[in-house]
C-alpha cells in the first residue's frame, strides 16, 4: 500500500488529525474495541432462555431426567441433531459439552501428551510438538500452545485460507508438527473463510506426523453478517475421501449464539476420534449440563429456530460492521495508509496499516483513551513480524461509541503513518 | 470377624439363604445399587431453579452482566460468600466454576505436568510421580491418576482417616509423593470424618517433595444424614498455622445439592493456589457460566437457605440409610460374617464380608439381577488385597427397591461367606 502514498496528501491529513486527536485527548474518552463480546442488544435476543424451562420440565427424549447423572455420554441427542447440519458434522460423530469450546482444544491438546492419538504411536510426552499457526489468527489459540509447551510456526494467511504451499512442505518435512490452527470461516481476524481447494489440500496433504490434527475451530460456522453467506466445504467429508478420516478436530460454541459463557460447546470428528475424546473426558467428569443443554433444545426448537436467532443478531450487528467500513474508507481511503476486509460474517474487521506502525497506532489510540487489541497479539508470540495488523472488534460498543472509536482510531492511523514516512 | 463365626449357625442360614436366593432368580428382579447418585425426588427439591430468572433477570452484584463475557475471574462474588463457611475456605479464597469439581482436580493435576506449582521448582513432565490413596477410596479419583500416568501408593484408612503413621513415614521419604487424595468429611465410601488430629498432622508433617498437595475434596461438606453432625477442621487453618499454607487444594461441588452436572463446582486454596489456578484456567476458558451460577445465588438466597434445603435432602436419604442398617443388622448381625459403617453423612455405606469373597458376593448378586459396584472398585487398580469390601449406594432406588436389593445382598454375603468357610 505505501507504494501508492502520496506525501503531500499524507502531509496535509496529518494537520487535521492533529487538531482532531487533541480534542479526542481534552475530551477524556473511555472506549474499548478491543474483544469480540456480543453486546447487551445481541444477549437480550437469548433472555428468554433464562426460563424457558418451566419446574418439571426436564425430561429429554430419549435421554430421560437431564437433571441426574449418566444416559447421555455424547450430550442430548435432538441438540446434536440441531447443530449436525450447522456445523456440518453428523449428529452421532458430535459431542455436547459445556461453555467453552476453548477448553475442549487446550483439553484435546493437554490429553494429548498423556495418551495416543488414534493413528498415533505414543503419548506427546517429552517429545517437541510444535503447531502451525497462521497468522494473522486467534490469540488465545496460540495462547493454548504455549500453556502447554507447544511451540509455534507461523504461516501466512491468504484470501483463501492458510498458504497450502507452505503448509504442506512443512507438515511433510516435520514430523514434529502435530497440529494446525484453523478459524475456517469468517476467520479471527481476516474473516477469511477457506476456498473448497484449502479444505481439500488439507485433508489430502501428507504429513510426516502420523497423528496431525488439524483443530477447525468453526466458532462463526451460522454468524453470518449478510445476505450472502460464505460456503465452506465439508473437511469431515473431506478428511474421510482423501483417506484421513481421522485428521480432524472439529469445534463450535453457542457462545456467540446465546449467552457468551453460558452456552454449549462441540467437539466433532470421526468415529475414532470422538471414541478417543469420551474416553478421555470420561475419567475427568460424570457428565456435562444436561439441563441446560435441554434449555437450548426448549429454546431454539430446530435447526431453523437457530438460524432465524443468527438473522436477529445480523441485524444488530451488520450496522455496525458496516460503520467500521464507512469510517476506514472515508478516513483512510484516500491516503493509501490501510487496508482492511469487509467481512460477510465472524466478529472481526482486520485493519492492516502501514509497516512499523502498528504499535504506535495502538498507544496513541490508548492515550487518546481508546483500548485497541494489542498490536501482534494476532500472531504467535505476541510478535506481528510487519508490525501493522490491528484487529478492531465492533460487537459490543454501541454503534455511537463504535463511530466515535474509529474516529480516533484512523486519526491514530494517519499520524503513525506520517510519522514513519515523513519524519 | 471371621474369629466370631459359628459354622453350624451359618450352615443353617445358608439352607434358608439357598431358597431365598433361588426365589429371587425366579423374580427376575432388575436392581441398581451401583452409583451414588440422587433419586428424583432429591433433584425435585431444586425443580424452582429452572425458571429462578426470569427473563431480564441477570445482573450480579458487583460483577454487573453474568450474560457476557469477563468480569468475575474467581466467579460471583455473592456465591463465593454464601458457599465460603460451607466448605471452610475465606470467600476471596474461593473460585467457582461449571459442574464437576472432578474435572477441577484432574485439571489440577494435569495442569502441574505443565505449569511448577507454588513452592515447586519444575513441573511435572518426564517424572514419576505418586499419589498416595487412602482406601478404600472414590474410584474416580484413582482413575483420574491412572488417566494422567500418576502412580498409587494405596494407604490404610481408619476411623479417623488414613493412617497417618504410614503417611508420615512415606512422604516424609519419597519425593516422587506429589500428592494425596482425600474426601474428608463423610468419605466415600466409609463414612469417616477426619479427627482433628489427623487435619492437623496432614498439615504440619515434613514431605520430600516441595510442591506436595493434599487434594481435599470435601465432595459431602453439607450432606448429612443425622441431626448429629461431624465436625471437620479446618485445612485450610491447620496449613497456614504449619507453615505449609500451599499445601492444600480445596474442591466441592453442589452436584449433590442442586442438579448432578447442573452445579456449580468449587476450588479454594492459599492466595498462591489460587493464583496459579486462575492463571491456569484462564488460558483454557474466557470464564465459567455465570448465569447458571446467578440460578444458585437466587434460588439459595443466602447460607442458611442452602442448610435448609440439605435438611429436605436428608428428610428423603436418611430412612434409606436407616433400611441399610436395618436390612445389614437383621440378617447378617448375628452371623458374624459383615461389618458395616452407620454414618452421619455422605453418600455410601462401606460393607465389609467375609475376606476373599467380596467379588463372589458381586457375582451372585449380579446372576440374582442387584447391580453393585465391582468389588474392588474402591481400591486402586480395582484391587481390594483383601477382597473384603463392597460399597453400598442407597440414594438413587426407592426404598422398596433398596430393600429387596438388600435382601439379595445379605443373602448373598452369607452363601458367599458359607462357601468360604464351610466347603
Amino acid at each position: 500500500m505505501t507504494d501508492t502514498i502520496d506525501k503531500d496528501t499524507l502531509a496535509a491529513a496529518r494537520e487535521s488529525a492533529r487538531s482532531r486527536y487533541d480534542e479526542y485527548v481534552a475530551a477524556g474518552l473511555k472506549l474499548d474495541i478491543t474483544r469480540g463480546k456480543p453486546c447487551s442488544a445481541q444477549l437480550d435476543l437469548s433472555d428468554g432462555m433464562t426460563d424457558v424451562l418451566p419446574a418439571g420440565d426436564h425430561t429429554a427424549d430419549p435421554e430421560g431426567d437431564a437433571r441426574n447423572y449418566g444416559g447421555a455420554p455424547q450430550g442430548l441427542k435432538a441438540l446434536r441433531e440441531m447443530f449436525a447440519p450447522l456445523v456440518d458434522v453428523p449428529a452421532d460423530q458430535l459431542v455436547v459439552r459445556d461453555n467453552s469450546s476453548l477448553s475442549l482444544m487446550h483439553f484435546c491438546v493437554a490429553s494429548s501428551f498423556f495418551h495416543p492419538l488414534p493413528g498415533g504411536e505414543k503419548p506427546w510426552a517429552g517429545e517437541k510438538v510444535t503447531f502451525l499457526a497462521p497468522s494473522p489468527g486467534y490469540d488465545r489459540h496460540f495462547a493454548v500452545c504455549d500453556e502447554l509447551g507447544v511451540d509455534l510456526k507461523t504461516v501466512a494467511m491468504t484470501a483463501d485460507g492458510p498458504d497450502m504451499d507452505e503448509v504442506e512442505v512443512l507438515v511433510a518435512a516435520d514430523s514434529s508438527i502435530k497440529g494446525i490452527w484453523c478459524v475456517p470461516k469468517y476467520s479471527n481476524p481476516t474473516g477469511v473463510t477457506y476456498s473448497d481447494e484449502v479444505v481439500r489440500r488439507l485433508a489430502a496433504m501428507t504429513t510426516a506426523a502420523p497423528d496431525f490434527r488439524i483443530y477447525w475451530d468453526n466458532a462463526y460456522a451460522i454468524h453470518h453478517l449478510t445476505g450472502e453467506h460464505d460456503e465452506l466445504a465439508s473437511i469431515v467429508d473431506a478428511c474421510a475421501e482423501a483417506g484421513h478420516p481421522d485428521r480432524v478436530f472439529v469445534f463450535a460454541s453457542t457462545s456467540k449464539v446465546t449467552f457468551a459463557g453460558g452456552g454449549v460447546s462441540f467437539f466433532g470428528g470421526s468415529p475414532a476420534n470422538v471414541t478417543w475424546f469420551l474416553a478421555r473426558d470420561g475419567m475427568r467428569s460424570i457428565g456435562p449440563d444436561k439441563i441446560n443443554q435441554l434449555r437450548h433444545v426448549r429454546f431454539f426448537g430446530d435447526t431453523a429456530g437457530v438460524q432465524a436467532h443468527m438473522d436477529k443478531h445480523r441485524e444488530i450487528i451488520a450496522p455496525k460492521f458496516e460503520a467500521v467500513g464507512k469510517a476506514l474508507a472515508g478516513d483512510l481511503g484516500a491516503l493509501g495508509v490501510a487496508e482492511w476486509n469487509e467481512p460477510n460474517g465472524g466478529y472481526f474487521v482486520s485493519l492492516d496499516v502501514v509497516p512499523g506502525t502498528a504499535k504506535r497506532v495502538v498507544q496513541l489510540a490508548k492515550e487518546a483513551g481508546v483500548a485497541l487489541t494489542p498490536a501482534g497479539a494476532t500472531f504467535p508470540g505476541g510478535d506481528d513480524p510487519g508490525d501493522r495488523n490491528i484487529r478492531i472488534a465492533p460487537t459490543f460498543p454501541t454503534t455511537d461509541e463504535l463511530e466515535r472509536a474509529l474516529g480516533v482510531l484512523t486519526t491514530c492511523v494517519i499520524l503513525a503513518a506520517a510519522e514513519k514516512l515523513l519524519d
